[in-house]
């Protein structure tokens, strides 16, 4: 049915490898299928001069040339700086910004999300990654004593749902984590990003955008069902991820 | 109980003046409350080298530096580009770009959005401004034999809820059409952009972000079950005010 | 004889709305025909690093891309930056810099001068206007505390000359206040700044260039002669909208 | 009475000195007092996408780091592009541009000037020396029989005038050719650019700033009064320098 | 003796992973010690504008910001286009650029260079493992009738060599491949760019830098001696790479 | 033999001009055959941030537009900044950077080379004429109180050699210096810094390129032993300059 022969709901295989960049504070390879992301959480030497008072966290989000074919260019332009905007804020809404804090002040900390690799979702994985770099660098930091108190509030994945024309022309049904394939045919494309915190699941930032067609809320509705299990799915992968790279330290 | 003392599901007032720049192919000064943005309709000498077949719309959005106070810097950023981007889908949505194509080829449409002032909400006012201005230029270009067929599939609208603790510090509610000092205290942010065809509504662009606090999928269902007869006011606003710059020519 | 009727000496009808961006620290409207700017007047954080004592006043200018037809580009570019920096000596020569201080230190200005719609004269129109924002600017300062004295010398406005052959092909006479039709046809675009101090006027600019035909010190005189009065009656109309925009206060 | 004992309309001691450049089209170094500056000319491939017909020319300025204490930037920055603008002009104003052409079309043509020394009257200089490059471009460009006809309408030359407070320093009188230590002392800036065609002087440029003074039109008289005969000595200079150069060919 | 006890003239550790990034024409994932980078050969549109005949190929080189302790930038500055200089011409030197020509007309192709750990050596490592991407990229436009020669003159690879006082301070010996802890304590840095083709080894760039000591040519010598055999070393490693993506295909 | 019927090792005429730019801390215009480079040394107000002790010395280089034929664009790009780069390594490793430190702190030099006109071989005049530069800068610096010891360790200069192909086509011999016209035709192009202190010769750098043809050991050795003669050569010529330059002092 897919052209992959996924279930509607199913997600592609992942693979999280903790550490990839061994002399970063922590890192993360992160590959759905065959969209594949480096996550590397760096310090930064101070927090934001306008920032009052908490620590900070902001996100740089890039695609090497060779990620697409054709070839892309260095410039992430206006889309780059629109991911990385929202893998700053999802990163953000899992931390109490307030603990972000260690006995010599405030920390900024940066990600990194470098895509080597691009076949659909490279903004979604790089979330899901990117929280588990987080987790690993949260758990350093605290062991270095340059944090006193755990700031996070969870943990955050995300995954794309699409509406995708596959039997009936006029009738398209929602498909999750849509390859590069699948989403030059689905007619809207929505990006889920979840906060996994006390046994509760909740949204963080919900992005729909319908160049071609339009959604109802009937579909909307469909769309999210979709997404929660496998949002699911992936925490589950970022949890393991989290206990194999903790064997490390 | 809200600071301008207005219902929760009740937009600022609206004023929509078309034709504010005369000399323009089509404008509208559009006002919410505070919010008052300009946006103009130009022609662009051709279509973007990489488009196959049928024309092309895109949008500029920026603030006039004394728009903030304090006063803001020219260079749009990130935000801007963001935002410009949102615009620029939302009226593709609205356009059959494939009769987008005039007796002497495709057509390309530009919008600029400039913010003279802000007081939140400027992206969603820039939407229903740009999509009564592109109504006029249209009706234009096909008075002067420019375009053969009404390329329009519908007029967007759009408004921003937020979910405010107007009462009870744990329960936040839906509120509409935020203003600035509401913006900050809201916990969630939902722009909601909807196309009206063929007498339904129908979802364009969703984007909800959510940095301090989540919200749930109950939550989502009452921001949305506030935004719809909302924007089904500014789609009334916008009828009158096309009637309106349609007697002028 | 001129396109709209005028005689040598006339300017275009000058409508100036004190406060059209109410959230400013000051701001005006002038429409001098169907040329329109919006000028600011914003407190800048503080004075350049290289002043050595007094405050500052610094002016930046642009053009809404809808403002001409065919649409201009936001970039401002090198003629815009040559504005700007004529509109900021205008402004500064028209203050006693050293008095621009208040109880917490040296004051730093900037005025930002937008072009809604360009139909000529858009720098002339842009200072006439800035000196009535700067007026009402100052007086709110002073009312706020911020200033102690009132460090303006007098008012300045702005008006072009230009040499145009209305009869004889041969024998250009000078006429003020040129609208772009009559700009393109001019052999010489005269642009001249006066101040009125103490019931005399003097210039404070004068910026002549002629890149198809020259001129002599006959026809500059000549040019002068017309521009003295012109600039009268911008002052007077300035006179009207301070007063207007102070009764706000 | 002045720094270096000139009287009022004394001009520095001029050297202009052809071909500095012996590889460039045609190129001079001129300097005046310790102003020195190299024009040089050069074609480019071709002209202008936005020119309907004739030939172009168009300028840079820009000055060596090392050319002033302490060094400068190497962007030439607004005042730069003010100033290259004013040449371009300047030149544009000695050539009847649709003669511009040659057997294979229009030409482009670009001068450079490059500031090795600044001691004020930079532009002025430029302007004077440029000239002298032009001429000999033109007659070289001539004889290689690129461009059929002379399309020199004469030559440009350009002084500094200022108002200086050399005895009373409540009446300021004019003096040309300021060198920098005058120049931050004159309470008004005049350059004039002037054109000598057919063995009459007519005005090309005026630009005139009083940023801390302003100024009369019986000073703005008395300056042009002293600035005639001083542009009178530059052409004199001019027309040795092209006859020098032209004996190379 | 040496950090990582390695003899002066040992390599670290190699390893080429071909098709790293399977979706590109060719790539590799290049490993020598900690320093790893990956090589990405893709395909331009077209030849450079300036190129006379037959093909080109240019390189760009780029860290992830991760890459280094602390954090570097994403702009690779004069440094990196340094780099990217030195890649493209190594590579161009192994080539017979008029052969890089096929069917439909001359070929471009562009070799990204992204680090993804640095520890030393980055554009060393950066030029062997290209060398190997470029056989690879090569071979397919063959097989895919793209290109109708080889343009293959033979294969670079490069190493660094550096003279470190190890035992006695006054005299520095040779060492090849230094990590970075060795770069810094280095008083020469000497970087050999060699082409294997027919058998023999010949030098393609040598960029010799001694900013804090100098060197005899003697050591210059000394230090050549040791990249020989080092090189042949890493051609070896290559050969099997090449042998083992080819298996691929 | 070559085109200016030089011997393989003769360089060309060598002048250099110190106090070219009489304002300037010090300068240099130094003439080697039509190549020409102005070498200007300036104080900068501090040194750079992340310098823990001692001075500093960066370099930047350009080419005026005019030096070239056709005509150069201002941006000097990867190549210019590649050079400026050898420059600045090149003069410091002349200097003892631990002793430019005076009585008021640390001391940061900058070094401008502007290219006058270009005929092969610019970044080896511009290195060798800086130093004579820094040698006279160094000596003012001294008198003025500004620098308490000598901190030069020798004196730097630089000369290109090529191999061409001069008599057989399979056998280049090395030359020389290159002018424009045969650094086009050499296969092997290198420049050869060295440092003269206490009467001995070191290497400072070595850049060997070697685009078209590749070079063996023997070639390496042979072309050395051409520089150096030439380099002693220059450093003669150096040593005449500064006693020339400060006989002014």
């Amino acid at each position: 049915m897919r052209p992959d022969g996924r279930r509607p709901g199913e997600v592609r295989t992942i693979r999280i490898t903790p550490d990839f960049v061994p002399s970063a504070l922590s890192s993360v390879l992160i590959e759905t299928g065959r969209t594949r992301v480096i996550c590397t959480i760096s310090r930064e030497p101070k927090v934001p001069s306008w920032l009052v008072s908490g620590g900070w966290l902001t996100a740089e989000y890039a695609m090497l040339p060779g990620a697409t074919t054709p070839r892309g260019r260095r410039d992430p332009g206006g889309r780059g700086r629109e991911i990385q905007r929202l893998i700053g804020r999802s990163l953000r809404a899992s931390l109490d910004l307030s603990r972000l804090v260690g006995p010599t002040g405030a920390l900024a900390l940066i990600c990194d999300c470098d895509v080597i690799e691009a076949d659909g979702g490279t903004r979604t994985a790089a979330i899901t990654g990117a929280s588990v770099a987080l987790d690993l660098a949260l758990a350093r930091l605290r062991r270095q004593g340059e944090l006193e108190h755990d700031p996070r509030r969870g943990s955050v994945a995300a995954v794309s749902v699409g509406l995708m024309a596959v039997q009936e022309p006029d009738d398209p049904r929602p498909v999750v984590d849509l390859c590069y394939a699948e989403d030059h045919c689905a007619s809207v494309d929505l990006n889920v990003v979840m906060l996994r915190a006390d046994a509760n699941s909740s949204l963080v930032e919900l992005q729909g955008a319908a160049e071609r067609d339009t959604f109802t809320r009937h579909q909307l509705n469909a769309m999210l069902d979709l997404a929660e299990p496998a949002i699911d799915e992936l925490l589950a992968r970022q949890r393991e991820a989290v206990a194999q790279g903790s064997t490390r330290d």
